[in-house]
């Protein structure tokens, strides 16, 4: 069956050699996180994720959440293990202090998410979910909400949701329906329907704290009319615990291809009176609230890409290790092998392997990023920082999540039949993979955002920025001995300029023919976070090689050289074709009529 | 629901513009395929394929077979289904006329195949294995087992299984055991268990006729002592009807990602005294005879990547000129429109069909080769007909159902949330594509064929013509104008010089360093597959070009100059870096020890 170990020697690379852990442990809130505090709390997540967690990984797939006139019961070992995650503290590692969290920094937090995303995704969205709601409302809630909610979900008593999708508001969010009533007692009434509820309902905790999505009665049309609410499952009695039931219903579950342990509810406020609920900061600014807080989740989710590509590779490696078949290649005769002698299982793997480390990289690099933009003392530092992390964070989302679709299909493709076998649990992998490239925006949504928002709005500034980090790696790369050295330096080379060009095209192009810039969105994308993770294997080898410079014999230094050439070779060199669709690409997409297609 | 209806025109373009129908219908045998004949079929085909097959494509999907005590149930309206395809004579398509079948030229078979794939593909795969079985009777058979078995298949009246795969024995055949006894009396017993056998048990018709691949009593090891037996489910009177049940049976049916309607059976031969069989031609001559068969089944997988990318093409197209979902890209406040209206999408959609129409074109040219290396009364046609087949089996196969698992993906993508839900019917499509790069051969066996027995074996005179072949339509490229046509010259260019050196590559590596040349076997079958698609596309737009500057204005024509230039923007632009991969990548691939993974 498939196991999870967290790849803890590469984080703590990643960490300490990339991401800049000794400067993160310097900024203000931080100077508890000792070399050996991090150790020791990778080493609980990693006994947490690969003991409890990862084990029920396939059990939730095959049972599934279940539903039953309203109630939904969660697999069997969920309950348990839920409630020893949030006992050990798991729920409160990223919480403020002031309400019980433990406010690590977001580095170490960005590694413990993606132990408990690669042990066992379907669980970890409950956490995730819960964070959304604790960060909306500790952005913008009122001293009562903070006080009378913030504790019980830091402490993981409570979970939280986060309410927005309606059958016709997907990704267009301008057209919620979802009303609320002002009683005039301070609370407010609210009907509507809402679906895709991510563990809207379930049998985990004793209450559940919506974050709901709605229009107040005079609320103007579109996207600035929309105001968000706390609306408990329970309404909370004066001594702050759960009382009455309040009027909203989980009607149903999704049957889905994945995550077949995350009910996916749709729910109903309002069948009977009104569900109640308090505002959460000012009216009709809720979806502006949303915006601040997407950042944290689209991270989440791009961690999920990263995680399931990792849990994807450690399976396939193990099949691939144990099964044989066949001889070394061109041998006749000779000793059956197993299939990882074989060239292609090989660059599969090399494949899986390369682009999990890059995808780990770059993301690590905005997480440690994200604490400078929090917490640093120069103000200058914290806005090019937060620049780089909201240019960053559509790549992370986008990038991760697609890649990690691959990912887990060459690890189907490594199992051979036995990869069509859901027994295998190869399959599952897949399947809980297909969902990341939507939820949480879309890749065409983190698309738009990227080249929108993040790019064309403020000409290039930060983007360009980012091009110079990396020619800066380019020159160190240049004063490098070898092939592996070489190789990498020239996909960098040419990634860079690919990067270049495409941001060139998209600048020239925004503001006169967006349509035109758009159709290029996606490719571009995938082309920065390619170069992305490219430039960031390239810093590794650097960082490896200066380690075995100075006289280090570990293997780990070695291989990451060989595997950022890999990477080089086989991914970074996609880079030029991704370019060449975006700055030629737009003429033939636009061109039919919608009768012709 | 999902619904499909067979594009019959780009069938009919495909066939009479690019692959040469009428050439075809000039070859002996094939002196009734006219026009009329060839639309007759396709229309028929279409209305069983739309009508019946697709509607039970879902129900197939849910209820799957069922097994039950060594039986196994179809799903509901499978057993009806069956009997109307097979009264209908769409068993009889292909087979050879002294035995009751219609002997249709390849191409037209190649058109309806793609029907019934596209339309329920996991009904699809029961004639598809019955043509293997009649095949291997058809090719080796004595006079009495033909008598006995070929008019009782290609009527339809009993299925066929093709048995091969064993527990230790998948991609690596010498490794089979399965043993077969000789009684003395021209009968053998057969004693082993053979594992993913489609349609290996079913309530469909009162018989089934298995190809068995079994080792004799005296056998060399290895490759050249497998045997091929054909051991009946019923044993046969003398009367040629059904008799006494054999000593076979199934054991478990695989639950599997996808294809839940098609069993996929574990078989038990000889627990019970030995099943008993025939043997088929010569002793130990059995995987020769299966290699010979090997480009029929390998061309039929690879159109079920064609006909799924077609049927998950038409279902997100529908959702997406259905699903309203903000403004035009933009505009701000403007009325909601439909999601084709969104850049991306139409990029995706573009993408799906352009791909789709490559593949098709590429094909039915090789289906057509087909026709013309088995009939035309030229032998030396024949010869280089059969080389250019022989080369390009594994790429129709290999590429198109690669591409098939990335097209199916981004359908549930144009779905966006919906595409999750299993409701929605897209993942299915997904699912059921995952497993077609797997069996008859994987991707890398497809791409090691590719780069061994097809082009070092040869020295590349096969793949070299096919570059000429190429560079003959570049030439007529350059002799239009306007931006569509530049486009695609420019593409095509690049690739063929792709290929180019790829294949130079390959020749010079293969011999000395087989394991660096098989580090890119299956880069280099995709990048044969996208420039031998877009030549065929490049093809395609002439022929278009010349339509309409003989006065046509069929919007057909100047939709296909648009995809073609999609196609060339897009996709035909990944070749360099395809190469890129082929010519550099292997000392990465092959650089890290086992343990350092």
């Amino acid at each position: 069956m498939s196991q999870y170990t967290a790849p803890v020697r590469d984080m703590q690379f990643v960490m300490h050699e990339l991401a800049g852990l000794q400067e993160v442990a310097k900024l203000p809130g931080c100077e508890d996180v000792s070399s050996d505090l991090v150790d020791a709390i990778l080493d609980e997540a990693n006994k947490f994720a690969s003991g409890i967690l990862a084990p029920l990984n396939r059990v939730g797939d095959q049972e599934g959440a279940k539903w039953d006139h309203g109630k939904v019961t969660t697999a069997p070992g969920w309950k348990e293990a839920y409630r020893q995650f949030s006992e050990a503290g798991w729920t409160a590692v990223a919480g403020d202090p002031e309400y019980g969290g433990q406010g690590l920094p977001k580095l170490l937090s960005t590694a413990v998410m993606e132990m408990w995303k690669a042990a066992n995704m379907a669980f970890s969205l409950c956490p995730m979910l819960t964070n959304g709601a604790i960060e909306a409302v500790a952005l913008r809630g009122s001293d009562e909400q903070k006080a009378a909610y913030l504790p019980k979900m830091i402490s993981g008593e409570w979970t939280g949701t986060m309410n927005l999708t309606e059958p016709q508001a997907g990704s267009d969010l301008a057209a919620v329906r979802t009303r609320a009533e002002p009683q005039g007692d301070g609370t407010y009434r609210l009907f509507g329907q809402k679906i895709f509820i991510t563990y809207g309902e379930h049998d985990l905790t004793d209450n559940i704290v919506h974050l709901v999505l709605a229009r107040l009665p005079d609320a103007p049309e579109g996207v600035k009319g929309i105001s968000l609410f706390v609306v408990p499952k329970f309404l909370l009695n004066a001594d702050g615990t759960p009382g009455e039931r309040n009027d909203v219903q989980c009607v149903s579950i999704e049957h889905k291809l994945g995550i077949h342990a995350s009910p996916t509810c749709v729910l109903a406020f309002g069948d009977s009176g009104g569900a109640i609920g308090t505002l959460v900061g000012e009216a009709n600014r809720g979806l502006e609230y949303m915006f601040i807080m997407m950042n944290e989740a689209r991270f989440a989710v791009g961690m999920e890409g990263l995680a399931l590509s990792e849990r994807a590779y450690q399976h396939a490696l193990a099949y691939a290790k144990d099964r044989v078949q066949g001889t070394e290649a061109g041998v006749r005769g000779g000793p059956k092998v197993s299939i990882l002698h074989h060239p292609d299982v090989r660059r599969m793997l090399m494949s899986m392997k390369s682009q999990t480390e890059a995808m780990r990289a770059l993301a690590y690099v905005v997480g440690a990023a994200t604490d400078l933009a929090h917490r640093h003392p120069d103000a200058a530092v914290r806005a090019q920082k937060q620049a780089f992390v909201d240019l960053m964070i559509p790549v992370v989302k986008g990038w991760c999540t697609e890649n990690s679709i691959d990912i887990a299909s060459t690890g189907v493709q490594v199992h051979g039949g036995m990869g069509f076998i859901e027994e295998a649990g190869a399959a599952q992998h897949l399947r809980d993979a297909r969902i990341t490239t939507i939820y949480e925006g879309t890749t065409a949504i983190q698309a738009n955002d990227l080249i929108g928002r993040k790019i064309a709005r403020e000409n290039g500034v930060t983007v360009r920025a980012l091009i110079g980090d990396m020619r800066a790696v380019q020159g160190q790369l240049a004063e490098q001995q070898g092939e592996a050295f070489a190789a990498i330096r020239k996909s960098l080379d040419a990634g860079i300029a690919a990067v270049e060009a495409a941001v060139d095209y998209i600048l020239a192009t925004y503001n006169n023919d967006i349509k035109a810039a758009s159709v290029g969105s996606v490719p571009f994308l995938k082309l920065l976070g390619i170069v992305g993770g490219g430039w960031q294997m390239a810093r590794a080898a650097l960082a490896s090689q200066a380690r075995i410079a100075a006289g280090s014999d570990d293997e780990f230094y070695r291989t990451k050289i060989v595997t950022a050439r890999f990477y080089a070779d086989h991914v970074l060199s996609l880079a030029p074709a991704l370019a060449y669709a975006v700055v030629n690409g737009a003429a033939g997409a636009l061109a039919l009529d919608e009768a012709h297609f």
